[in-house]
């Protein structure tokens, strides 16, 4: 992703949602610090104590954490909030606080943003353009709906629009200089090269799962991320096995349902992660049951590619950093909010 | 549901997974340490921890664990193990330790647990019965199915065969001395009077939820949990705004669907948890999208009754205990395995 964004002459400002660890983010940048994009103001703390002093929070920002926010602005070279709204843009000037600030703008996602086509939009960024406190810095969209295509070409069209619909956007508003700041896994790893964008925000694609191999952002194989589990049931005159690793392990994330309504809980594989035919068809809290007719041996280590490896990886404290199938290390990613 | 055991002569070994605290552990043996029930060794030494001493680990026990299982089994008075078949009771005696072990029996949710009605159960009985080195303590059954409930009836009939299945494996293992160990909160909260059985083991009463209160095991009053929440963007021209509660905060467990298969992920209340006429229809990692084509306020404070309290209370680091409004206490859970 780092290469594609430097060919294109794009900034790569990773999600680091997804793994929430220091170490991965500056993966991310070939080994050093870069700009990043974060969900929470936990996480912005966390990696500005690491040294990450350019740090977008992508999601609307609620006035009542002006003061948190205000702080770690304080503390790095950019913080980046991002608005949809003239209500947050006047709390923001009343505290005064000089935030750098993103508009949202809905690039089909239907989440959250600006509708780019309602000329109340254009009238908001101008607005902003015209604030006597925060500097306007630029368009973010998120092209969510990407999620729910079924197929490469489908995800092509949204990477097409994700970028033309905030270009166009720029255009309507009449200010140059805004960056155009796109990003979704699905979109950012089907495109050859990043068109109409001036940065990309990607995260999950350093895990990858069982969804974006799914709807074809990547294959099965490209998966990093794995929840080590262990047959503690074997019921083969029931059809089914179970376990040690439930809700609180796995998320009872439904994966590619849209695709596949049977999909289940995450792909249930051996030690050298290749595919077992059966089902994770159920999760309580701490047990997950496979549908199988032939016997589970007692203790069996199973590797389950989850369905979602963001909502997976945020259940665990810790992850084993494994090299040829030995444990070379272990990183620790923030929690919380 | 201390009362209802004490009154019925049975104990009351709550489950503590749905809190996780040390502080609600006592409360629900009225202030003092008691018998409790928990999902993970990682609670297991926490309670040791605080002085609880009489434990039952109740997920089918994994080999790969003892040596951490017996180093809790010497710190306590009782550590008992959940098994359901000879290899799990061979890797035991090859271990060593007397453990106290509990043999599951299916009672009609076919997750874990033996069928009562096979010979080969009775069997297996017999040879925890005879084992040299641990010591058969006796019967646990978890009626599961009774979340699958479509109201206080039906889950009154499966209350009824909960304990009756124990009941009669016990007869059929001919021995009396066993302790017969049931309990799920649908079922311990919609009977009058525990009756055949010994111990009863519910955990989520503490705090119910939206599916509780939707299968009939309590009213939306009774639920005690709530995630708060703040309104981050409303788009009332397409019928939606959004909290910053998603994924992480509340799990994506879907809730009562067999009964409303457009339930939503929770219900979305005032402060003063009046529910609002809105359904939360989808979450993404730290968004949640709320349908409504009344315009909410941003900054807009809500609470959130979760689908299912025991997911969604393990997200979070801290509760925030409140009497009238006002936070009196801060409670910090165990997590992890």
């Amino acid at each position: 992703m780092r290469r594609k964004a430097l060919d294109s002459g794009v900034v790569l400002r990773a999600h680091v949602k997804t793994h929430k660890t220091i170490e991965i983010a500056r993966m991310q940048h070939g080994g050093s610090t870069g700009p990043i994009t974060v969900s929470t103001l936990a996480e912005g703390e966390f990696f500005a104590d690491a040294g990450f002093d350019d740090i977008t929070y992508a999601v609307p920002f609620a006035p009542g954490k002006l003061e948190r926010a205000a702080a770690l602005a304080r503390r790095i070279r950019r913080f980046n909030l991002l608005l949809d709204d003239a209500a947050t843009l006047r709390a923001l000037e009343e505290f005064g606080t000089p935030f750098e600030v993103f508009l949202e703008v809905d690039c089909g996602d239907h989440r959250s943003g600006v509708d780019p086509d309602d000329p109340r939009s254009a009238a908001l960024a101008a607005e902003i353009a015209r604030s006597p406190v925060v500097r306007f810095a630029g368009l973010l969209t998120h092209a969510g709906h990407s999620y729910h295509a079924r197929g490469a070409e489908q995800i092509r069209a949204i990477a097409a629009e994700e970028g033309a619909c905030v270009t166009r956007f720029r255009e309507r508003a009449g200010i140059p200089a805004l960056v155009r700041s796109i990003g979704s896994t699905p979109t950012a790893s089907l495109v050859e090269r990043f068109r109409d964008t001036d940065e990309v925000r990607p995260g999950n694609y350093v895990f990858f799962d069982a969804f974006q191999a799914a709807i074809g952002s990547c294959s099965r194989d490209d998966c990093a991320a794995t929840v080590l589990a262990t047959v503690i049931g074997s019921y083969p005159d029931r059809g089914s096995a179970i376990i040690d690793a439930g809700a609180l392990a796995l998320s009872k994330d439904l994966g590619p349902d849209h695709i596949d309504p049977h999909f289940g809980y995450g792909v249930v594989c051996d030690l050298d992660l290749r595919p077992l035919p059966v089902r994770l068809a159920a999760l309580s809290q701490e047990h997950g049951r496979i549908e199988t007719r032939e016997p589970l041996e007692l203790g069996r280590r199973l590797r389950i590619i989850p369905n979602h490896s963001c909502l997976t990886a945020a259940m665990f404290d810790l992850y084993h950093v494994l090299d040829g199938g030995r444990v070379v290390a272990e990183w620790q990613p923030v929690r919380g909010w």
